[in-house]
């Protein structure tokens, strides 16, 4: 098997699966730099999205990854990565030999490493490669990946992850270590948002003016990323989903099931998904994720700006 | 009264009490502002390492404030600043009619506010005033300071917040503010470090090169100024006290007191808080706050550089 570094003069030939907002812009990203790109979602609105970008659509995973050396998943979860790869119209029926499966759905590092031993029995590489940014940063190309797998998978995935990333940590040769950071990233993400939103809450249940809380907690040690880029949708009451409660009861939840397993305690955890739960059962799970700041509105009997005293839904 | 801001000619005369760490480098930025400072410990030693330096030391705090145009009172709590103001040989007794106290001790604001009034009922100026940033900045006079007071307390106080402060957020004219203020910050502050500390122990226990996971999340939204800070500490294997475990029991404490009686639902501090408590029965009280990091590998069975099974205390 030649990797694709070694022969320049060939296009690239890419599957996209899943073209939400984070798997359309990586498509985008990949076809600008010059790669041949079919996508490919199961809602068939997204496909067409893409086709009227001047994109290629295809109806099945396994249609869109026909002689393709690089294959990108962009789905929400293991069950569906599972699915893209080996369900009926799977991507390895059709894939190129010696063709890499990309990726990208935060997943348990070991379910990854399962994955990976599945792919290259079958003769193709993986790659271990989730992502970090959010829609805009797919969309321009510069997203953050932290990727683990074989030489050989890094080579093969290497026109694809440049059009896609600004910045690409090589996190070693086994699949499960990109998916082992990517879980802890998500461990820190999803407390901060939970601190970020008790806190401003309090602030207001004290009556303190929050432009100035922002302004102070931002210049102070109290900051995180997490603060400063979700509270400002608490100051302008609009919790429009950029990212969802649900995406955190999942991520928090897989956490919570792999220190579980591993006999470690995490009470920060706990307590935050306790309170990403209640949101969703409360009836915001496809709000935003700042939406934990309406719930400790809503227990607590606190004004937020934009919101009446009963929380919009 | 006539505020010292009328008066420019006149050398202000300053008290500091408490000189530990912050209130040490807090009275030698006032002194080399110009400002004639005295300064009062509990502790002799302290007093002496101040007199060391050519300050001027006193017997109790009526002695250092005798005169004085301002007093900056940098003790650890709210009990320490009642006894500071109105105990035996308190500044009340000595300071001059129409200075200010500036209080900067971490505290409840209802306890602030009471304070205030019980100041001005004698004729004296109160400015809540607590203070982010830590040791190196108090020397260097660049401390956060987070302030509300009357206008006239600010007038009395500015020479001494000038000598002090980088940045001085002035947040009003009652006193309770600035402390609220201060206690969103802890409330954050307290949280990320159990969080880094949760987060970065995970990392251990999976076996990840923990020097990369500082790397990849302090560029990732996972990062928070306290990950980015406290962590190093762990990677270096290194607990002695910066700041301690008991300031986050003390603080997040009262967080959740406040919280309690205002009927409002902290339940990532009331995690937090818990682990603060562990660490301190564990015996590591007096130990830097990222001793929470052992404490997490002491329940876990997991290695950190520089520790062995045991934990060291």
């Amino acid at each position: 098997m030649s990797s694709l570094s070694e022969a320049p003069g060939r296009t690239v030939v890419a599957a996209v699966i899943g073209l939400g907002s984070m798997g359309l812009g990586m498509a985008r990203s990949m076809k600008r730099a010059g790669l041949d790109v079919t996508g490919y979602d199961i809602a068939p609105t997204a496909v067409d999205r893409f086709i009227a970008d001047g994109g290629r659509g295809a109806a099945t995973p396994a249609n869109a990854a026909k002689d393709a050396d690089i294959v990108v998943s962009v789905v929400v979860n293991s069950a569906q990565t599972e699915a893209v790869l080996f369900g009926a119209g799977g991507v390895t029926e059709t894939m190129r030999p010696g063709a890499v499966f990309v990726s990208s759905a935060t997943m348990d590092p070991a379910v990854a490493r399962d994955l990976s031993q599945r792919v290259e029995a079958l003769g193709f590489h993986y790659l271990d490669a989730p992502v970090s940014g959010g829609a805009a940063k797919a969309e321009s190309g510069e997203l953050t990946i932290m990727a683990s797998g074989s030489p050989r998978a890094f080579d093969t995935a290497r026109p694809a992850l440049h059009a896609m990333a600004g910045k690409i940590y090589e996190l070693g040769d086994a699949a499960g270590t990109g998916a082992a950071f990517k879980m802890i990233n998500q461990l820190l993400a999803g407390v901060h948002i939970a601190a970020a939103c008790e806190a401003i809450t309090f602030a207001a249940k004290q009556g303190l003016d929050l432009d100035k809380v922002y302004e102070v907690i931002t210049a102070s040690a109290g900051n995180s990323w997490m603060f400063e880029n979700r509270i400002p949708h608490v100051l302008a009451g609009n919790y429009a989903p950029l990212s969802t409660i649900e995406i955190f009861v999942k991520d928090l939840g897989i956490v919570q099931d792999m220190a579980r397993s591993e006999r470690y305690p995490v009470p920060l955890v706990a307590a935050a998904l306790q309170m990403y739960l209640a949101a969703s059962g409360a009836g915001m799970g496809r709000d935003d994720d700042s939406s934990l700041a309406r719930l400790y509105a809503q227990l607590s009997g606190t004004q937020l700006p934009g919101l009446s005293g009963k929380p919009q839904s």
